[in-house]
């Protein structure tokens, strides 16, 4: 990253001196994905000039590279012509996503100066839901038949291999359009000329439909290590491609939504740097105000134990403790169930497995943790700081430690339970993860508390 | 995955019933990673007999994919013979993989049955640490010199095709195996059988060494969309490349430690229906108590407090809420910069950058936060429940209040701040996350609380 920031730096100072061909020869030698970065440090009247110095292929890539905002700035400074050439290099997967990004004017000046044809196809997949396999995919691959041979196919693929996104599997369809078989350019280049296609392709194809889940989809490239990967539509007609670079967009996308959607924050597809103060409040304030006022719930419950609470005050130090530890519990549950149902490793079917899975972890966690919390008051609270006096050593120690214990086991079963019930009912299990569970869990503690605590403690009621 | 299961019971069947011919043929229509998964479902005995159906090609396949306790009881059951064709058929860094997860006896067995240049390989792989670029790298690749034409690139290509792991992109080296260019299958059969391979390869070669972070290399893939990536030495010599497959396999093994990691557990590779429940306690436990035992700080600090309390026992109400809003607003901040620092996206030198964001977005929240607290309290707490007084009304809340604002500030500078320190002292900034942060907000906010309290309360001391 060092490395862009002086690439943005050079940029600038040549600009500014107007030593435009030294420029261009700088910016050859970059990857299209650095220039898109180092442009990404630069303001906007320094990277257009930059921009319109790059060969024609590599500013399409640049384009591709850079957040909607530099999009829409280069957009909007663009002639039609420009306009027009970079639409021209892009490939239509890259186009939707961008489409779906601008603003309705930009919309509509990209569909104008698209051709017919691409106008069509940008409609086509601009349809399909954001959350599946149609939304990712793109038209551009290459589309062989089971009669050509090896020769024929490598002829079709030198004078498409421009326009398709990958050249390194290639598809196989049925005059009806029917997916038949995949041939890799591996195959073609080691087999004979004179072969057939259909004897050398692999019959048993592995797709994905139009409206299989995105995130599915990413998790058959990581299974099957494909490049590639067929989608159909609910005809079994080859409709595109999802290639791998994509896929890996899915996965780190949807990594980042849970691990945003667990902290209790709106997802953005906008780096947090580059993210104004206002949107990021708007991802985060929603939520904490929900969990806030939810605590008036654990709020109610220690009200209503006060004269308890007066009347063993020693009582009160504990309560953190056992609400951190039950909190700590079920999300270490909840966390480990979510990301084992986003990866595919756990299934509705799974529930009574991973239930009873829980039951012998939280025996195990609640046994040790009462048997720890014990110590520590007896040799920490009572010894070292006298916090507790020999009277309250009889009772106040067993309260918190049975109160962990049943803390504990609750908050693991809740916190495995709940994001499979979520998932099952079409729920995001990841909004279920540890602020939600943790506030169900902090309530669930304190009611434990003090119903153990009224019934072991001579005197409180 | 459904289909898995049915896979499992259909050769469970087939391998009792000794159908040996059709269970063959079976197999052979699914993929790979599909067999290795139903195999997974099925008993020692069963398995091994289907797994000896399997054509050579898949059956080396198969084995790559399957839970290393498989791999292992399958090379029990191996002749020596059986287990050199595996290893023939494996790609190195797979038999590295393999090296890496198996017991003494079984490695010294794998060592016997390699060739000698094999074995010199696998050391030399091994000797590299495991974070690192160089320890999932794999040496077959395809070489071509400059001044090959592509015909001589391509005769050369179908040669080596079967021990390369990757064809598509073909590396270009100095006799001083120095990297001198990279040039893509896709360019080789576009371009005329007469061109020199010098002509056409792309020179400003982006490549990692062998001691690169392989989180970095892993962001490489998802920045510039490779499908393999070149690893030289410390003297630029090639000596290996990264596939795209394997770089999903780090992306995604990454993500999953940072999950575990925050929700204070200790990562694990095995997936957690797999795992026994004895490794899972030990998994989470020491997180459990080390965060139990360090609630002993908020246990201190509500028991110095122990007279204010009984003074006003309706501060004790707010205590979880202070607490868990606290908590929370620090974990959104942390978590943001966690993934950033993981993704790249963050580095140190924006230490200033992040902090006047936090500073801007937690005085928005504060301030929000504050004001949704005032009026629940006085709509809930005093108008519904009455569970505060009207002479109380004067000052619990604007000490509720302002210790909300206060915590808020505060746990969100510390949630942003304590991971990029962690990551410039060389610590996992990922441990920084939501537990241990709230450890420290709660002990805050509870001081904060105290202290605002003894000096607006009349009476507290």
């Amino acid at each position: 990253m060092e490395e862009m920031m002086n690439l943005a730096e050079e940029v600038k100072a040549l600009v500014e001196e107007k030593r435009f061909s030294e420029l261009r020869v700088k910016l050859c030698e970059y990857n299209p994905a650095d220039i898109a970065e180092a442009f990404g440090e630069l303001g906007e009247s320094i990277f257009s000039v930059a921009y319109r110095l790059l060969p024609k292929e590599t500013a399409a890539e640049v384009f591709v590279d850079m957040d909607p905002s530099y999009q829409k700035t280069l957009i909007d400074v663009f002639s039609d012509y420009e306009l027009k050439q970079v639409l021209e290099e892009l490939y239509l997967d890259d186009t939707v996503d961008l489409i779906e990004e601008m603003p309705a004017n930009v919309v509509s000046r990209i569909l104008r100066n698209s051709s017919s044809a691409q106008r069509k196809t940008i409609n086509e997949l601009l349809k399909y839901p954001d959350d599946c396999a149609g939304s990712i995919m793109t038209t551009e691959y290459v589309n062989l038949k089971q009669e050509m041979t090896v020769e024929d196919a490598v002829t079709h693929i030198r004078q498409v291999a421009i326009n398709s996104e990958t050249i390194y599997t290639c598809y196989v369809t049925s005059p009806g359009r029917k997916l038949v078989g995949i041939v890799s350019a591996k195959d073609l280049m080691i087999s004979p000329l004179s072969t057939k296609v259909e004897d050398i392709m692999e019959q048993n194809v592995i797709f994905a439909t139009t409206h299989t889940d995105k995130e599915e989809v990413a998790n058959m490239f990581g299974k099957y290590g494909f490049l590639a990967l067929p989608v159909v539509d609910t005809e079994n007609r080859m409709v595109g491609i999802i290639t791998v670079d994509d896929a890996i967009d899915v996965i780190k996308e949807e990594a980042e939504e849970d691990f945003t959607k667990m902290a209790a924050m709106t997802p953005s597809e906008t780096p947090y740097l580059r993210t104004s103060t206002f949107s990021v409040w708007k991802a985060r304030i929603p939520w904490l105000i929900i969990l806030t006022l939810s605590a008036t719930f654990t709020g109610m419950i220690i009200s209503s134990f006060e004269a308890s609470l007066s009347a063993c005050v020693a009582l009160t130090a504990f309560i953190p403790m056992l609400m951190g530890t039950g909190g700590n519990s079920g999300s270490q549950a909840s966390v480990t169930v979510i990301r084992g149902l986003s990866m595919g490793e756990i299934r509705f079917a799974d529930i009574f497995r991973v239930i009873w899975k829980e039951i012998r972890v939280s025996l195990l966690c609640a046994a040790t943790l009462a048997a720890v919390t014990y110590l520590k008051i007896f040799l920490i609270d009572y010894l070292l700081l006298h916090s507790l006096e020999s009277s309250e050593m009889l009772t106040v120690p067993i309260v918190v430690c049975m109160t962990m214990a049943v803390t504990v086991i609750c908050a693991k079963l809740i916190g495995c339970i709940l994001p499979i019930l979520a998932k099952k009912i079409g729920f995001d299990p990841a909004v279920m993860a540890a602020p939600f569970i943790t506030t169900i869990v902090d309530a669930l503690s304190l009611v434990v508390y003090f119903a153990i605590a009224t019934s072991i403690i001579p005197g409180l009621s």
